[in-house]
């Protein structure tokens, strides 16, 4: 039988500021990557995130990203592969501490915006935030872009790896993701969007902008948590998962 | 035997600057105390300081501190108990996550200057931050001023403390420092202050600021790195214990 | 003709995150007291949140705020006269800034939060507020809760200054407003809110949680932005007012 | 009679850490760039520096930088040219304020780091800096790389640029610094620096680390404060001026 895991970036709040659906989201989802208080996220919100996703069962993750709160990490920075190992362990331990603390425990790690667009390109940055995350604790799985340079770097150290596929992105030929401003890039409608997911899990193939077809792994289908609709798209990608018989499933387990 | 442990803050660099004489002082200490990037440190200075830790078979301990990088967590500030738990489950995460990675262990939690503080007078602020300890690790020793609230609190959840006694500086008649501004309150001279350590260690008392005596449970001596005299400080005191026979070693060995 | 100045505390988002009804209040009040930065805001919302008072003719007001992004402000912090001098220049100087650039001014100051808590009653950092203020601009209008602290240092440096008013908080015998927890602290219903300030301002008195009657100087009405029926809210008081025949204008002019 | 400005960064203290000999080098210099609180500096270090500035007859600057504390606003981010207008406005508006508040007044702006390379090189960030430097006040000085897009943007927008150069790197056949990991890209020898900086001064010409000669405009020289030798060689470099009859005059006096 097919499995996915579903997973979703959560734990976004930060301070008065309330940025997010997330004790509806997860009941969708089975994996929730947490931020961590660099680009978003504080203690008082990673608290309240890890203990929602406790009572939902689903599986705590940490969801590193680069000291840029003002650009909610999405502005790349020339960091040093070092830079990137520290603020991956830093950010880890965060929530870390807090699984401990609410009788839960850390299951995977996924890097945020930038910092993950950059692990997916740059292997040495990659090999950075794949050592920390294995230095921390060997067990934790590392979440990354499908066949990028992170799920390579994370393979070379020795830590499982979970392959990220997105179903309301376009592909290139390379399989990478088309960048947000070209033609085409998103596919807004719902059901265009669950059945390119269904495609990835059922087939491994994924139709390119430049119309061929492209192998692609897929261990885990983000979903996007800040969008208006995202509670009703989420909802029609299980249900099309559910008439396929793919299962929704944790990853690693 | 009597013996004594002596602590240390370290780890109090941040970005590109440079406050500390920790690499010289970590000779002569047994438990060092690393900022955790709230009033100073950050992911770098935590790492590089934890690795020193290790190097010198010094005990590694969490300071978490307001968050106050600008006013180096010295003002007091109006937080409430769970904002005194959360800050302090996320900045033990960051500094466990290091000794992790760097193959060692967290082993205490001590507060930093004002948090320090009024944990040692505000029971509820003290109640929290021993179970913030606890949750995450119920081995973990707790730091806190000899006989106040935080060594209460942490009696109360079943955690191990270890009280805290200032060589340098003058207690008052209720078992409190006496504040920095006013007379008598720092003790200058190296010799009267190993003096002063040295009859809290051997006899449990201390000389109040009002010349009578009290009783002062002494595990651990705090050393101060942000003077210019810090090493010859802890020399010299490290001189009259040997003399005295007493023995320095990690608190809770 | 009885006249009142409507003030709203305006440009608090930060980052990617939104807290306002901006857009919508600056239609109803007259001036414009814009987070600088500290407390909340960044340089893009203080950007637009100017372009908006310009576009609407109100007034711009600087709101500077304690260095705690993380509790919006909201958080007393012992902080000395000096550091309350330093941080509203700093925090005007950004605001000014930006009327410059957008071809306007900057007309007055209003502290935030719990700086606007500490400055009404004591007076050395009220001194330190107000003398900031004149220092940079002698011609500023200084905002504070009507006959505070804040009120006699503007007023002895020579600084005009303009009395606030609160339409929905209660307030204690002593001119205080009633703490936010106690008994009958804020006044829920609009119409009631509405009558407080047209009594404030048509016979400068207030009646006080103690059933008794005080008197006060209204020259401005805090208008809140940040509930729900918060637009509800101001056109009933600017209606209310309408009826009664107090125009409604900027403070100073 | 030839005359030259001399200019350095200061103020980039930042709480308790202290980083500078700025009460030393001011006694040598014509123009301080101020650190504005966003690389380095705070509102007490600024308040500081413009008074030492003043004290010694030097020109105020801002000296804006990249949201990167943690990083010394050395690491290249991509931000927007909407982001570079915005961030340069609200720090040159903080230095601004406490030039006003202790009677002196701004004279120039100088971005920091990673912002003064990357508006050196791109366009379009470069007339970003140069509209907001030019919206708050139209008779500031732009100080940027001799010959750099940030000097053409100044030039377009209306506002008097100062050129400025470097003593002590060598430099590119195309006219930008040779990067610093790069062989003999600093020019250690203190002599040699004030050789390089006469000759631009003189004959607005420097020799190429390609062993060629380009011509170079020479408005200012920037003495770096950050280093152990600091002093000597701007004791140096004045000494050397002197000698040949170039005056040491503020820019655009």
């Amino acid at each position: 039988m097919k499995r996915i895991d579903l997973n979703c970036d959560m734990g976004e709040d930060f301070g008065v500021y309330r940025n997010s659906l997330d004790s509806e989201l997860m009941k969708y989802i089975t994996s929730a990557n947490i931020a961590c208080g660099f680009h978003a996220g504080d203690a008082a919100t990673i608290r309240r995130t890890v203990k929602l996703a406790l009572a939902n069962g689903v599986a705590i993750g940490a969801h590193p990203g680069l000291p840029d709160l003002s650009g909610f990490g999405r502005r790349a920075m020339a960091i040093t592969p070092e830079e990137a190992y520290e603020m991956t362990v830093y950010q880890l331990g965060a929530v870390q501490a807090f699984a401990q603390s609410e009788g839960g425990g850390l299951a995977h790690v996924k890097p945020h915006g930038a910092l993950y667009n950059m692990a997916a390109k740059d292997r040495r940055l990659a090999d950075a935030i794949a050592e920390a995350v294995y230095r921390v604790n060997p067990g934790l799985l590392l979440f990354g872009l499908a066949g990028s340079a992170l799920i390579h770097a994370g393979h070379a150290i020795g830590l499982r790896t979970v392959n990220e596929v997105f179903a309301d992105r376009a592909y290139e030929s390379d399989g990478t993701l088309a960048p947000r401003g070209s033609d085409g890039a998103v596919i807004a409608d719902a059901a265009l969007a669950a059945e390119q997911a269904i495609g990835m899990v059922k087939f491994g193939e994924v139709r390119t902008r430049q119309r061929g077809s492209i192998p692609v792994q897929a261990d885990t289908v983000c979903v996007h948590g800040d969008t208006p609709g995202a509670l009703q798209q989420v909802r029609q990608l299980r249900e099309a998962l559910a008439a396929e018989g793919i299962a929704v499933r944790k990853a690693g387990e």
